[in-house]
């Protein structure tokens, strides 16, 4: 497989996660997460497996279409192509791994590492860009809604039972809205995360 | 109509929300909000008008059963029925006023004012409590979907079509995430919300 650039999840150089897997059974316990959800993403995981591309081509027409989100790409006030680019590969491997990792250590700590990456911690850094040194934090959180409700219409795309594709759905929701709230981490004062 | 102890909605002492309507009307961009959503809200509002106790009495039953949830509502350990008796009638209107209010200033007021309350900030000063001082920020986020999850069998109980439900329910999830994500400010460094 093809190298993805500044792609480093499960490298043992990153920084281990401030919250721990007993924190994450709670969190999970508080999504109402059973052993479907983990049934129900592994199977939009095989969903979404070749539409990565178009998903990514909905995000970013969305992204593009606001002039305040696509703000967080610019440098010196013009988009980056190089970065959206950069970003774009990364992403789509995201859609794979948030449908098919084990939620361990491992990948609580890339979610630590992606948290910085959207805060000035180490915005930028990755691809070597000049852009805005943070992603506002209303945004992360306000991402929820439309990266949950816009993978809809590809989890029905391969005929799935209304019944699967609902599961796949909800699954799909408790897992963004988990990682949204990790991603956050870095923005809250200490001790009230 | 009978006064609701602590609720406060449009009391000219509220501080003003540090949010701008400006700042508002791109989160609602983000959001994908349109003329539709409100009208759907307000279809909600009237499906929901007469179920706000059995609504209250699942979400009750959800924090009741999660230890480290109803840990937010106890005095020395133990669960204040006192407190929790208080907070549900100001939550049982919030359903209401998430469904009916225009979100204009006075709204946004009363979502810091809100804010406050999940807070150090204020937290067990409206009912004169003395309970645990914050709620932690990863459960507030989290909260988007069992909220947003758990409002769908209400909505659909007054035989409205599967399209009208459907537009109330996303609408729903729209505005839930607004108002969390609102209710996040005190707890974000200084220039990063
Ligand atoms: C639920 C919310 C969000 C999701 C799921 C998401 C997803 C992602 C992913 C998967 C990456 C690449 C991570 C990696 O390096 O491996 C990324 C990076 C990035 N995202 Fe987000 N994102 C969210 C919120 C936002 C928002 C609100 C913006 C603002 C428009 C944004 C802008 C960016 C930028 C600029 C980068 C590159 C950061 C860097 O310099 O490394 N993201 N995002
Ligand atoms: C989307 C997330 C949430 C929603 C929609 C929500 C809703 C509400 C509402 C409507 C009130 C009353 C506001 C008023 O005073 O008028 C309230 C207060 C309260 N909520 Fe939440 N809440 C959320 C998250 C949480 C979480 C995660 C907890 C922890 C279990 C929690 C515990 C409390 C407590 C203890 C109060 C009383 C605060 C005080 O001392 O004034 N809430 N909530």
């Amino acid at each position: 497989m093809e190298q993805i650039k500044g792609y480093s999840y499960g490298d043992s150089a990153l920084d281990k996660s401030p919250v721990t897997m007993q924190d994450l059974e709670l969190l999970k316990k508080t999504l109402l997460w059973s052993k479907d959800d983990e049934r129900y993403l592994n199977m939009a995981g095989k969903v979404l497996q070749d539409q990565t591309d178009q998903v990514l081509d909905l995000w970013y027409n969305y992204v593009g279409s606001q002039e305040h989100l696509l703000h967080y790409f610019t440098v010196d006030g013009k988009p980056s192509e190089h970065y959206l680019a950069a970003v774009r590969e990364r992403f789509k491997q995201w859609v794979l791994d948030l449908c098919n990792r084990p939620y361990d250590q491992t990948w609580l700590d890339y979610q630590y590492e992606i948290a910085k990456r959207h805060h000035t911690t180490k915005k930028n850094k990755t691809d070597k860009v000049d852009s805005v040194p943070i992603i506002h934090f209303r945004y992360i959180v306000a991402f929820i809604y439309p990266i949950t409700a816009t993978i809809k219409d590809f989890l029905v795309k391969k005929g799935d039972s209304p019944q699967d594709v609902e599961g796949m759905h909800n699954a799909w929701f408790k897992a963004v809205t988990l990682t949204a709230l990790l991603w956050c981490y870095p923005f809250v004062h200490q001790g009230e995360f």
